[in-house]
């Protein structure tokens, strides 16, 4: 059955692009004409804060939509700003989906399962709350694992009979993911394999027509030598990995995290992208523009090329094929 | 130097009171003259639910507020209504705050190191960013541990330059929480007891005037057997205990999580409290808020009296010192 899975799949292909852009907007590193603009509307204020944080963003997904599928929203930059900011966070998840790109909240929730099922419900909404009316859902979400499989399952039920998806935290990308995630149990599995084998358990149960589950992890691109094996752990898992560009990953060493048919991974980039314009100073939206065009394609080729040198490149195979 | 611990034990003294009333408001068990009025006024929508959990919210505030110190606020049910349910529960913070409360938000946040900063900010402010103004703040914040100590190092920083407090998920009160926290390691520990290892190295670095502090640790109150254990390995942690009630703790199974001072843990209920009235056809304010003050006094007096039992009850043994 089509799930969250084929969907990656299906735009990826379209897109010719396995990145993600991550939107973690800095009110001190976005370009400083937004704020001005900003504060001419609204004073300094959370809502003037809310106001440029979502004319970035639209600059953002306006300049990304071309190379990438998928964007990914970092809820806590937008949490700064109270109910404004979530306001904004919700105008840019559809404004990305209605510019057809599939949009993930980095959000990282988890909790007790009733407190999980209402954390389903605000990123995925719930079709028997007639309260919740006209908001939009996100596509997919992250998922932190601490409070065990009962704090999963609201989400994962959600996710099959809503079509949506989750990446359960499994190897983050900041070093002190070593403190519990790399600590080793009785069991000789370390705390981050433990959750492998849970993701894949869900996994197994939940195939799409692509031989994917619509239950992903995040591995952060930082673990080279980690990744092989979280890959043999969970083959039919889509991997999110953050931590490329900003946090040190490179295309090179994060090839091990795609399956021989060429899919399975999504590589994430956040700040290397979004201020790849390097200084606030910026003066218009067209350099902005050009900036983040360059950073995206720049890694998505580097992506690209290194999937191409491990024949993992799906359509430029594809390309050379034609040419015969 | 006087930390949120001292907060904690000054208003648990003048209250006489170890109780936290969680606010998690679910729309299918509110009182339905709620909803009725949020409809009239905002029709079925968003906005009009997140007026519904307002008005309740704040009955339950001005209910408990002579009987508890703490509220302990779910973000959860405040987010499935979007922007304006996060108004609603910043309007909630506010309203108890005014009231003299001391308010935890339960959000179980934790990310990297830049996200938990900026999580961080969300929850407690930050002096240095001018665009975030008048938003208010809460006193603590609940934190999940599974990324490792540089996700909590933003939170203790700001925790300790701001006087706020933090309650690290060390066991949860969920059934599941066995999956992951009994977990043995191979240093004999489980991963509840390194976390709890963790805590009491950020512990020993805050002890605040009373001997505890700023940081403390979740322990759920339906794991009666470890709780003393927890005790031992977390001397200077006040300790939120959820799980009191609806989830199946009583008094008689929490005294040891006290010190032997008669201070160090608040015991949190939220369902057996808040829908004590059962029945959302119940008619008036008035009867919501007698069934509410019945709950709570009777929570109250099970601890209270469980606490006397085992000689770890502050205030009644002064009363009883002044009679003679």
């Amino acid at each position: 059955m089509f799930n969250f899975s084929d969907l990656i799949i299906q735009n990826v292909k379209m897109k010719k692009s396995h990145v993600v852009v991550g939107i973690d907007p800095d009110i001190n590193r976005i370009p400083l004409f937004y704020l001005k603009e900003a504060e001419s509307l609204y004073g300094v204020s959370s809502q003037g804060a809310a106001h440029a944080l979502l004319e970035f963003g639209k600059t953002v997904i306006n300049t990304v939509k071309d190379y990438v599928a998928v964007v990914k929203l970092q809820s806590a930059y937008f949490e700064v700003y109270g109910a404004y900011g979530v306001a904004t966070f919700w105008e840019l998840v559809s404004h990305a989906k209605n510019e057809g790109l599939i949009v993930i909240a980095d959000a990282k929730r988890g909790d007790i399962g009733p407190t999980s099922r209402a954390y389903s419900e605000s990123f995925f909404g719930d079709k028997t709350n007639k309260w919740r009316d006209s908001n939009p859902t996100v596509d997919a979400l992250t998922i932190n694992p601490y409070l065990g499989k009962d704090s999963i399952d609201p989400f994962y039920n959600s996710a099959i009979s809503l079509k949506k998806g989750l990446f359960i935290l499994v190897k983050t990308s900041n070093d002190s993911s070593e403190d519990l995630q790399d600590k080793q149990l009785k069991s000789q599995l370390t705390v981050s394999e433990t959750i492998a084998e849970w993701v894949n358990n869900y996994a197994c149960d939940s195939i799409g027509e692509n031989g994917y589950s619509l239950i992903g992890a995040v591995v952060g691109a930082t673990h080279t030598k980690d990744i092989l094996k979280f890959r043999k752990l969970m083959p039919n898992s889509i991997f999110l990995l953050p931590g490329y560009g900003a946090q040190g990953g490179k295309g090179e060493n994060i090839t091990n995290a795609f399956n021989p048919d060429g899919y399975g991974a999504l590589i994430s980039a956040s700040r290397s992208i979004i201020y790849s314009y390097n200084k606030v100073e910026i003066k218009t939206e067209h350099q902005i523009k050009k900036c983040i065009t360059d950073a995206v394609r720049n890694m998505n080729n580097d992506i690209n090329d290194a999937l191409l040198r491990e024949n993992k490149l799906k359509w430029k195979a594809e390309a050379l094929n034609s040419r015969h």
